[in-house]
C-alpha cells in the first residue's frame, strides 16, 4: 500500500483558509483533551490483541457476537493498563474499539445499574450494586414487549404477590406479553430489571420494577420457568444479542421489587409512590435523549468525512474534451449533497452541547424538587431527538449514495454507519411519537399565549400575530434569519392549534380533533426544532472566542445551514408572503455562492473531527486518500476468494453446465 | 401456528368498497394470467427442494452464494417440469425463488448473450451463442472499472492489436483500470464481454467489446494472466459474487472482438462503425431503464403490503382511558406515511406500462432506422429511472420505520427490500447523472421553444409565458391539477435555462454555466418526471374500463398522489402565486380527507398485488396477520439459540465476571 497521501487530498488540505488544529481543539474541548484522545486511540489501535480482530465486514453473526464480548474484555484491560478512571476517557476506548457497534454489556452500565441506584432501597443497593459492579451479576433492562412499545400502560407481564410465601409470581400471560428487544438479553445477561404490572390483594397497581435472575451465576444455564433467547438477525447491530424473555410463573422474593418509592408490605398491602420515582426516571430519559442528539453529530460527521474525502479523490468526466476528469467535489450537485450536511454536523454538535448544559441545570433543579422547567426540557429533547436522528440518518444515506457504486460496498463503511444511525429514529422514543409529544406542548404554549400567560423562554416566539414581512436581503443578517424561522414556526403552531379548535367546534372529541391535526402538529414540531438548531448555531458562531479564520469558516457554514433550510422548506417560509419570491430567488443564488465558499475548506472541516481510519473502517474515507488500493485489498480479502474454484462449482454450476438449460 | 386470520385484518378485508380480485386481474393483465401466476407460484413453493432452503436471514455469505446457484438450478428444473416456455412465466419462477435477491446467472441471460447477439457478426453468433445457451460458456458483461463509472470514455483497459500473431493483448495498465462490480464475475462465470480501449497501428480508436475467456471450461480454474475474484460483502445482494478482474497481458484471437460494426482487419486496419452500434446499445439501456421503472412499483408495493397489514394488526395507546388500544392505522400520521406510498405504487405501475409501450413503439422505429424520437425517450427514461428508484427506495424506508422496532429486524423482511431497492439509485446510471441528462434535454426544448420550433409531445408544456393563476378548487378537477404540475415544471425549466444564460453572459464557459445551474436543473428534471407520472396516473384512471367501485378507489388514490405531491412541494407550486395560500390550505384539508377515504380500502389495495408470504418473507406482512407468533418463531430459530449457553460464555464472559471490572 502506498504510504503517500493522494495529491488531490493533499492539495485540498493546503488550500484551507484556516488552521484545522484550532477547530479540532474546539471540537474536543481544548488541546489537552484532543491530545489525550489521540494518545488513548493510539494505545488501543497498537494493542496486539486489537490487531488480531477479524475485520467487521467478514464476520459471521457468531463472530460479531463473540467479538463484542472480547472487546468488552479488552476495554476493561486497556482501561486498567492505561490507568483510566475518567468516564469520558473510558468512552474513548469503547468508541475506538466499537465504532458504530453496540458496546458489550453497555446496557448493564447504562440501564441496569442506574435503575437499581435510582429505584432501589438502601438495602437493595447494598445487595445488588457490589454484585453488579464486579460483574458477578450482569443485567439488562426489560420493558418493551413483543406487542407493546411506547405505551407503558399497555404492558402485560404480571407480577402477582403471594403473601403465603412472600413472593412475587412473574408471568407472561400471552404471546404479546413476552419481553422482546432488550439488549444482551438473549445469551449474555444472567439478571434483569423487569417492568411488570403489579397485582396484590386482587388489585392491579400499575407498572413497577423487579429484579429477576435469569441464569445460574456459575453455569450460566437458564433457570427454571425462564424462557430466554436471541431474537435473530437484524438490519444492523448484529453483535448485540437483543433477546426475548417469557416467564412461566417464576417466583422471586418480595424484596426483589425495587421499593424506594412504591412498596408492597409482607401482607401484600400496597403503598403508592410519590411522583419522585417517575421524575427520576424522566431524568434518565432526558439524559439519554440529550446524549443521542450529541451522538448524531459524530455519526453524521463520520459519513461526511468519508464522502468528502472520496469526493476529493474521485474523478469523473472530463470538463474540456481531452482534459483531465474533474474531482467530483467540483460538481455543484455533489456540493449540494455534502456541504449542507457538513454544516449540519456542526449545528448538531452545538445543539447537543446546549441541551446538555440545559439538562445539567434543570436536573440539579429537579433533584432539589424544583420541577418548573421539566415540561419545557421534555418537549425540547423529545422533538430534538426526533429531528436530529432523522436528519442524521437521512444524511448518512445521502453521503453513501454520493459515493456511487462503491458506497454500496461494506468497503465504504457507510452501510454500517447507516444501520447504526437509523435505529436511533426508533429506539428511546419513536420519532413520530416524539414529535407529537413536542407538539402537544407547543399547542399548550399557544393556548397560554392566548390566555396572556408568560411563555417559557425557549418557546416565547409563539404568537398569533403574524402579519409582518421579512427584511431579509442578500447580506443574510442573522437576526432576519432567526425572525424568518420564528415566523414559520409560530405560523405552523398557530395553524395546528386552530385546526384542533376547528374540529372540537365541529363536535369531535379531543382525541379525534388532535388526530385529525397530527400532520400539521408534526410540521409545527419540526419547525420549532429546526429553529432551535438554527438559533443555537447562530448564537454559537457569533459569540465564540476563537481564531478569526476559524470563526469565519464556521460563519459560512452557519449561513449555509440556515439558507439551505429555507430553500428546502420554501413553501413554509413564503406561503403567507413573509418571504417573497424575490427573496427566495436571492436565497437560491446565495445557496450556490455559499457552496463555493465552503468548497475550499470542505476537507479540512471534516478532517477537524479527526476520526481515525480504524474508526471509519472505510476504504473510501482513508486519511491518505489511497482509496483504490484499499478497495483492491478489501476485495482480495473476501472470504469467497479463499479458493480459486468455489466449492459450489461442482455442486451446482457444473451440474447446470452439463445439463444445459433453457434459462 | 394459529391458522386463523387475525380478526383485525379480516375486518379490514370485509370493509373494502370494491372487489379486490378485479383489481388483481387488472394488475396482472387479466384473470387467466393471474391464475397462471398463482399456479406457478404454488408449484414453486410446494417443491420439496424449495422446502429445504435455509431461511435467508440465517444464511452466511457462503450460504447465500451457494443457494443462489442452487436456485438457478431449481429454476431450470421447474421450468422444464412445468413445461414453461413463455419468458414472462419463467420470470414468475425466478421472482418466486429469489424475491429481492439477485437471480443466479441473470447477467448471463440479460447482458452477456444479448451483447453477442447485438454486436457479434454472424460467424461470432454461430460460435458463441450455442455455447452460451447450453451454459458451457457462462458469461458476464464487464464495463465499470475500479476508478471509472458513468464516463465511458474514461475506461482504461486496453486491447492492443498485434498483427504478428493476429491477437489482441488485453491489459489493465493501472490499479484503477481493473474491472470492478460486474455481476457473477468473481467466482461464477468462465467468460466475459469486456469493454476496452482499442489500440491498433499505434492509434487509439475508442471503446469496443471483446469476448474473453476467464476460466477453464472443464476445471473452472482461472486462466493464465487473469486475476479475478469476488469484491467482498456489500449492503445487500450478497448472493451475487460481483467481481474484480485484472488482465496481465492476456492474448485473445482477433475474432474475439465483436465486429458486427467496427472492425479490425488482419493487418490491423481499423474500420469505423456507423452509429448503429451505439443506437442498438442505447436500445438495451432504454429497455433496462423501462424495466427498472416497472420494478420500482413491485418493490414499493411489497413494502407497503408489509407495513399496511402490520398497521392493521398492531395496536398502540388507548384512545379512551381504559378502552382498547387503537390500530396504528387509525393514526393520521401513520396514514400519511403509508397511503401516499400505496398511491405511488399504482402511479409507478401505470408509468412503467406507459414507457414500456412507448419503448416498444420507438424501438421498432429505431430498428427501421427512424431515430427521431430517440432523444425524447432517452430524456424521459433517464429522469424517470432516477425519480422512481429514489422515491421507491425512500418509500421502503418509510414503510420500515413505520413498523417501529420490529421493522429493524430482518424478521420484518423490510431491510432486505431496502437494500435491494436502494442499489437501483446507483446502477444503470447514477440518479443525479440521470437527472442532469434529462435536464440538458429540457433546456434544449426551452431553447427550441424560444426559437419557435415544435416541441416533442411529452414536453410541449415548456414555455416562458407563466403569468396565469390556477383555478384549482376543492373539486380537485384533474385538468386543473395537470395545469398546476405543468406550470411548476415549466417555471423550473425556465429558471434553470435563464440561470445558464446568466452565467454565459457573465463570461463563464458552458461547462461552468451549466454546473452553476445544476441544482436548479435537477429541480426542473424532477418536476418534469413528477408531472409525467401524475399525468399518466390521471389518464389511466379516467380512461380505464373497469368496475366502477374499483375505478372510484383508484381515483381517490390518484387524487391523493397528486395532492400529496403539491403539499410536499408547495413552495414550487406557490412561489410565483400560481397557487395561492387559500388553495394550499384547501389542499392541506383535502389531504386529510383523502387519507380517510383511502383508510377503508388500504388493506385491499395492497392485497390486490397478491404477494405470497414466501415472496414477502416477513413476519409482519403475513396474509394471516399472525405477526407475533411468527416473530416468536423467528426468534426461536435464531442460530445463536442453538445452545442454551453460548460458547463465548467460557471464553469471554466468565473471564470478565471472575476478574471483576471497572466498566
Amino acid at each position: 500500500m502506498t504510504s503517500a497521501v493522494n495529491p488531490d487530498l493533499e492539495r485540498e488540505r493546503k488550500r484551507a483558509t484556516f488552521n484545522g488544529e484550532i477547530l479540532t481543539d474546539f471540537i474536543y474541548g481544548g488541546a489537552h483533551k484532543k491530545q489525550r484522545r489521540r494518545d488513548i486511540q493510539n494505545a488501543v489501535f497498537s494493542d496486539p490483541e486489537y490487531q488480531t480482530l477479524k475485520p467487521w465486514a467478514f464476520c459471521s453473526r457468531e463472530d460479531l457476537y463473540s467479538n463484542h464480548l472480547q472487546k468488552a474484555n479488552m476495554a476493561r484491560r486497556l482501561q486498567e493498563t492505561l490507568n483510566i478512571t475518567d468516564q469520558e476517557e473510558g468512552f474513548i476506548i469503547r468508541q475506538s474499539l466499537c465504532s458504530n457497534e453496540y458496546f458489550g454489556l453497555g446496557v448493564h452500565g447504562f440501564m441496569f445499574i442506574p435503575t437499581i441506584q435510582k429505584l432501589g432501597t438502601e438495602d437493595q443497593k447494598r445487595k445488588w450494586l457490589p454484585l453488579a459492579k464486579t460483574l458477578k451479576v450482569v443485567g439488562t433492562y426489560a420493558q418493551t414487549e413483543l406487542g407493546h412499545g411506547t405505551f407503558l400502560r399497555g404492558l402485560e407481564t404480571t407480577a402477582t404477590y403471594d403473601p403465603e410465601t412472600q413472593e412475587f409470581v412473574l408471568n407472561s400471560p400471552t404471546i404479546t406479553s413476552m419481553k422482546y428487544w432488550p439488549a444482551n438479553l438473549g445469551k449474555t445477561v444472567n439478571c434483569c430489571v423487569v417492568m411488570a404490572k403489579l397485582v396484590t390483594q386482587g388489585k392491579s397497581h400499575g407498572i413497577h420494577s423487579f429484579v429477576v435472575s435469569l441464569r445460574d451465576l456459575e453455569t450460566h444455564k437458564t433457570l427454571p420457568g425462564i424462557e430466554v433467547g436471541d431474537i435473530g438477525p437484524k438490519f444492523g447491530f448484529n453483535e448485540n444479542d437483543n433477546g426475548y424473555l417469557r416467564f412461566h410463573h417464576v417466583r422471586i422474593p418480595r424484596d426483589h421489587m425495587l421499593m424506594r418509592y412504591a412498596k408492597v408490605a409482607e401482607d401484600g398491602t400496597f403503598t403508592s409512590a410519590t411522583n419522585e420515582g417517575t421524575i427520576l426516571t424522566y431524568g434518565t430519559m432526558l439524559f439519554v435523549r440529550a446524549m443521542i442528539v450529541t451522538g448524531t453529530s459524530s455519526t453524521l460527521a463520520m459519513a461526511c468525512t468519508i464522502a468528502t474525502r472520496y469526493a476529493a479523490v474521485r474523478r469523473q468526466t472530463e470538463v474540456k474534451p481531452g482534459g483531465p476528469e474533474a474531482q467530483i467535489m467540483d460538481y455543484q450537485t455533489q456540493q449540494y449533497k455534502l456541504f449542507p450536511l457538513i454544516a449540519t454536523t456542526y449545528a448538531f454538535r452545538f445543539t447537543g452541547q446546549r441541551i446538555n448544559d440545559h439538562y445539567t441545570t434543570i436536573n440539579s433543579n429537579i433533584e432539589k424538587g424544583n420541577l418548573e422547567n421539566l415540561p419545557e426540557l421534555h418537549a425540547l429533547t423529545a422533538g430534538l431527538k426526533a429531528f436530529c436522528t432523522a436528519v442524521a440518518a437521512d444524511g448518512v444515506e445521502v453521503c453513501r449514495l454520493a459515493c456511487g457504486g462503491h458506497g454500496y460496498s461494506h468497503a465504504s463503511g457507510l452501510p454500517k454507519i447507516y444501520t447504526s444511525a437509523t435505529v436511533e429514529c426508533t429506539y428511546e422514543g419513536e420519532n413520530t411519537v416524539m414529535y407529537l409529544q413536542t407538539a402537544r406542548y407547543l399547542v399548550k404554549c399557544y393556548n397560554m399565549m392566548k390566555a396572556k400567560k408568560t411563555l417559557p423562554p425557549t418557546f416565547s416566539y409563539i404568537t398569533d400575530k403574524l402579519s409582518g414581512k421579512s427584511d431579509l436581503d442578500s447580506k443574510l443578517n442573522f437576526n432576519s434569519i432567526i425572525e424568518a424561522y420564528e415566523h414559520r414556526a409560530a405560523r405552523l403552531v398557530k395553524a395546528a392549534a386552530l385546526n384542533i379548535s376547528f374540529w372540537m367546534k365541529a363536535g369531535k372529541n379531543p382525541w379525534e380533533s388532535t388526530n385529525k391535526s397530527s400532520i400539521q402538529l408534526v410540521w409545527a414540531a419540526k419547525a420549532c426544532c429546526h429553529l432551535f438548531v438554527v438559533k443555537t448555531f447562530i448564537n454559537q458562531v457569533t459569540s465564540i472566542d476563537i481564531d478569526p479564520n476559524v470563526k469565519s469558516a464556521l460563519t459560512v457554514l452557519c449561513r449555509l445551514y440556515a439558507v439551505n433550510g429555507m430553500i428546502e422548506n420554501m413553501g413554509q417560509f413564503s406561503l403567507d408572503g413573509f418571504l417573497n419570491e424575490t427573496q427566495i430567488n436571492m436565497l437560491t443564488r446565495k445557496l450556490s455562492d455559499l457552496l463555493e465558499e465552503v468548497r475550499v475548506n470542505a476537507v479540512t472541516l471534516v478532517d477537524a473531527f479527526e476520526f481515525s481510519d480504524n474508526e471509519l473502517d472505510s476504504c473510501l474515507g482513508r486519511y491518505d486518500g489511497q482509496v483504490y488500493e484499499a478497495l483492491y485489498k478489501y476485495a482480495k480479502s473476501s472470504p469467497l476468494n479463499d479458493t480459486d474454484v468455489h466449492s459450489s462449482f461442482q455442486k451446482y454450476l457444473a451440474l447446470l453446465k452439463y445439463q444445459g438449460s433453457k434459462l
